[in-house]
């Protein structure tokens, strides 16, 4: 499995009904990935580890989808294996008060991870380019007057551009990911959710309502995926009709990207090795000195 | 006294050598410019009040400056009439570790003002192409190798440009002032602030040694201006050395912008006057009946 087949960088034409929901690449169960993604998993840990010693780059990781993709479930299982401390997820949900007073990028700024840290972003940014497009949402927004034009969304697929690249300049890599889910597949997990009882939490009746929008929302992902795919702030379109390969999916790419940035332990100058040795001298002169006593 | 003559808008040639730190346009004394400055404050007072009100448009002031020039001065003297419910001043000092962590707009950004309020920065996000600069601080920063080019600083003046760029498009107007001192000047005011026990506190020894950098912060300063001033986020040259005369000409600067926005009360809508009305008659039929009772 490569992740480039799955990564758009820009450039070329993009469209959404090239890329498969359904593929599983040379994949044909769950059990055949089983391992790999425990594997995978491990060298997330591993590599993790590293980029929060160095304590030089960030890793920023947006996900994207329609209601039911599995944005959640993938974040619950392929993350899960890092250390806590070190990995902050941020669910962006409808905007509050205080946050539409605000720049749209603001409450993405404000949670953006530090150096050493890898942020999840459970929906993001991306949102002020979907939702708000999808339902003219920007008519209701208090901006001034000069800034509801009819480019506003070309206005901030550029804006996204530029801040995107600004944090990739800034040691922090953007990489962006769309589950892209099928229509049947939307409303077979719709059902299950609505005739498990352990699952009606995870319904609500606007979920069908948005599902009327399905290919006008299809097409505000094409846009704007189409306009923001950079070759330093990728877009990967991750099918995700069968759960298990998005899953190993995501973890591939989040290992490959990892390894891309090749984060290395801090290598200690010599007056502070030596300094080591002094410690590790003291630590066991101690020893010594306890056993005299007893 | 006419703004535009201390606006510097790019494209042009700009040299700081052009502007006099001593001009005081037709101007001879303080005194004939307190009745003028009381009158701006006044004017300020009821544009913020609107700008409140309309709840759309925010301003963003930023100082900048050389020790001593009377950054704080200003703000206390000229912002000072404002209601302070809808203007916030930030001070940036020495960065902390926390935003040393992270980019470095990711400080600015947090405290953005919100729609109808002002904020004002006691300096900036300027500081890291100007102290940073001056000092190469950058390369003691934890930044990955990648990005501690030769380029660092002409990436900085293009991502700032970018970043002002999105915040006029997202209804959020700047205006860069630099407080144009003379080297003379800056002289007399630490010799005043080590000789008056009461402005002690408002010198350090480390104002002696940036002092000895005066150049490369004057030419600092000049290329950022240079690279940064454009048409929705001018800076603006005031001359220093004659306090009255700077903080008149910034409490015209304040003026003017808040004027360009033009911001409005909002009109209600006529069902909600319907309303009003209503509440009226309300509140006066209960006095009514309070009289009824005594």
């Amino acid at each position: 499995m490569d992740i480039k087949n799955y990564c758009f960088k820009g450039k070329e034409e993009f469209s959404l009904q090239n890329y498969d929901t359904k593929d599983t690449a040379e994949f044909t169960s769950k059990k055949e990935t089983i391992e790999l993604l425990a594997a995978n998993q491990a060298r997330m840990a591993q590599l993790q580890d590293r980029l929060y010693a160095e304590n030089k780059e960030a890793l920023l990781i947006i996900f994207q989808a329609m209601d039911a993709a599995g944005k959640d479930g993938a974040i619950k299982h392929v993350i899960s294996g890092m250390n806590p401390q070190g990995v902050i997820v941020h669910n962006f949900k409808q905007p509050t008060s205080e946050e539409l007073d605000h720049d749209y990028l603001w409450r993405a700024w404000r949670v953006l991870p530090g150096r050493g840290d890898i942020g999840i972003f459970n929906r993001s940014y991306y949102e002020d380019v979907l939702v708000v497009k999808v339902h003219s949402l920007y008519k209701n927004l208090p901006l001034p007057d000069r800034c509801k034009t009819g480019e506003l969304f070309q206005q901030r697929y550029m804006q996204i551009n530029h801040f995107e690249k600004y944090l990739y300049q800034n040691g922090i890599r953007v990489v962006k990911i769309f589950l892209h889910l099928s229509k049947d597949e939307q409303k077979k997990r719709f059902l299950e959710r609505i005739d498990d009882e352990e699952k009606n939490w995870k319904f609500s009746q606007s979920d069908i309502e948005e599902r009327m929008y399905w290919d006008t929302y299809q097409e505000a992902y094409e846009d704007a995926i189409k306009a923001t795919a950079t070759k330093k702030a990728p877009w990967y379109i991750v099918p995700a009709d069968k759960k298990w390969f998005a899953r190993l999916l995501i973890s591939q790419i989040i290992v490959d990207t990892l390894e891309e940035i090749n984060p290395q332990y801090p290598e200690l100058p010599d007056n502070k090795k030596a300094l080591l040795s002094q410690c590790r001298e003291q630590l066991l002169a101690e020893t010594k000195e306890e056993e005299e006593k007893d």
